[in-house]
């Protein structure tokens, strides 16, 4: 029995959240490679000028003749979230890319839209939902999350036993995190980037200092693992994390 | 640049973690297919007198001729975590699954241990992990969480922007899931079972009953899906999870 959450309207083509995981081609799903082969209609984010990291992800799955259809941020630096701008750019943007994904599903086409990560956990995915799960049918395809990848690529058990476990972006303020870091088994900090150096003196004053790991591209070629305190710079690319494991009951 | 954390010491065969993901096989991993293939040994834990939920996702790539090493629980029915014969029951178990799994790598041949969802995410493997890690070389698959695939089957975003997500047991008491549920913006709540009654009034006592999706076996045949408010009786296998999505920025 599964009992329809009020979703997914509407006759044509099908949208097709496609999850790709934390960046190793392996780490794909049958079913994703399944969907990319299938799908007419491939498409994904990029930032202007540069390459698709989803696209680059599912690459050797897209067949010729396809059709590609490219979704490009309007802006190639980030925005700080909490500025007006930031709603004002991308608000336009993800219409126009639902609109523009809306017309190929309107010709009973499905559409593939390719995720890194999981679609549903922090993902852009998540603005064409819900733009078109009213009118239009839609699959979500489970991808491995970017921190799975990490604490994998890591080697670090993450939650045992009743642990409980705190996901944090490292854009709230620093009494936030320190208070939320204090009262965690076991926390991930997501969305590091210049954010690091406040991220560092949170982890320190919690005295979760030592315990602290930091990963860079988990799972890519160019991955960087290294316990936080050995991290001598606070250069850190926005998509980076920071891992505390849990110490929770181990039998 | 990848440092070392100080783990995989030893010689002869590599023990794998490798996650299966939620429970349907078509969410298993091109790299977890390729290491079941692969491997000599097959190992998996089970309740005794049951078939093994990860061998029954795996079976598909399950070569004839493998060796397969079924580890059996001491128990069928669900010890109490805070009482004390559940360590005491479970660690000579955990001890003697090791020593099986090692005999075969000592033997130069690879163990692929299947692990249901992700290998460091509340997993039995990460027991097995932490006994041999130090003498054999291991490898990690990360396997999609049973909460992604819970929140793709429900189609719910979990977690926008600024969200943040708190994974929290249901065995906690309920005054600590009132104050937790309350201090976040998203939540999984895992290990229903028996718990489901306190898990709800929890819920209703932080304002988050009409938000909460119950989820049950998440992308299987018999998947249930449904809003908490809507399931009338306090049933739940112990597998079960609640989701309260978040609310977060939305442009």
């Amino acid at each position: 029995m599964s009992v329809v959450l009020g979703r997914n309207g509407g006759e044509g083509g099908r949208l097709y959240g496609v999850g790709l995981g934390p960046g190793d081609p392996e780490l794909v799903t049958v079913k994703a490679v399944r969907l990319i082969e299938a799908a007419p209609v491939i498409a994904y984010f990029a930032k202007r000028g540069r390459s698709s990291n989803a696209r680059q992800i599912a690459a050797r799955w897209i067949k010729d003749g396809v059709t590609e259809l490219p979704l490009l941020y309007p802006v190639t630096t980030e925005i700080p979230f909490a500025e007006p701008g930031y709603a004002q750019t991308l608000r336009p943007f993800y219409d126009e890319a639902a609109r523009a994904i809306a017309s190929h599903l309107e010709h009973g086409q499905d559409v593939a839209l390719l995720c890194e990560g999981d679609p549903l956990f922090y993902g852009s995915f998540m603005h064409i939902h819900t733009r078109l799960k009213d009118r239009h049918p839609v699959g979500i395809c489970a991808g491995i999350t970017g921190m799975s990848g990490c604490w994998a690529a890591a080697q670090a058990p993450m939650s045992w036993g009743d642990d409980v476990l705190t996901v944090l972006p490292g854009t709230l303020g620093r009494e936030d995190l320190v208070r939320r870091l204090a009262a965690t088994d076991a926390a991930v900090v997501m969305k590091l980037g210049h954010n690091l150096p406040k991220v560092r003196g949170a982890l320190a004053d919690a005295g979760l200092a030592d315990r602290a790991i930091y990963v860079e591209r988990g799972t890519m070629a160019e991955e960087v693992i290294l316990p936080l305190a050995a991290k001598t710079d606070d250069e850190a690319p926005y998509f980076a994390l920071i891992l505390v494991p849990g110490e929770g009951r181990r039998p």
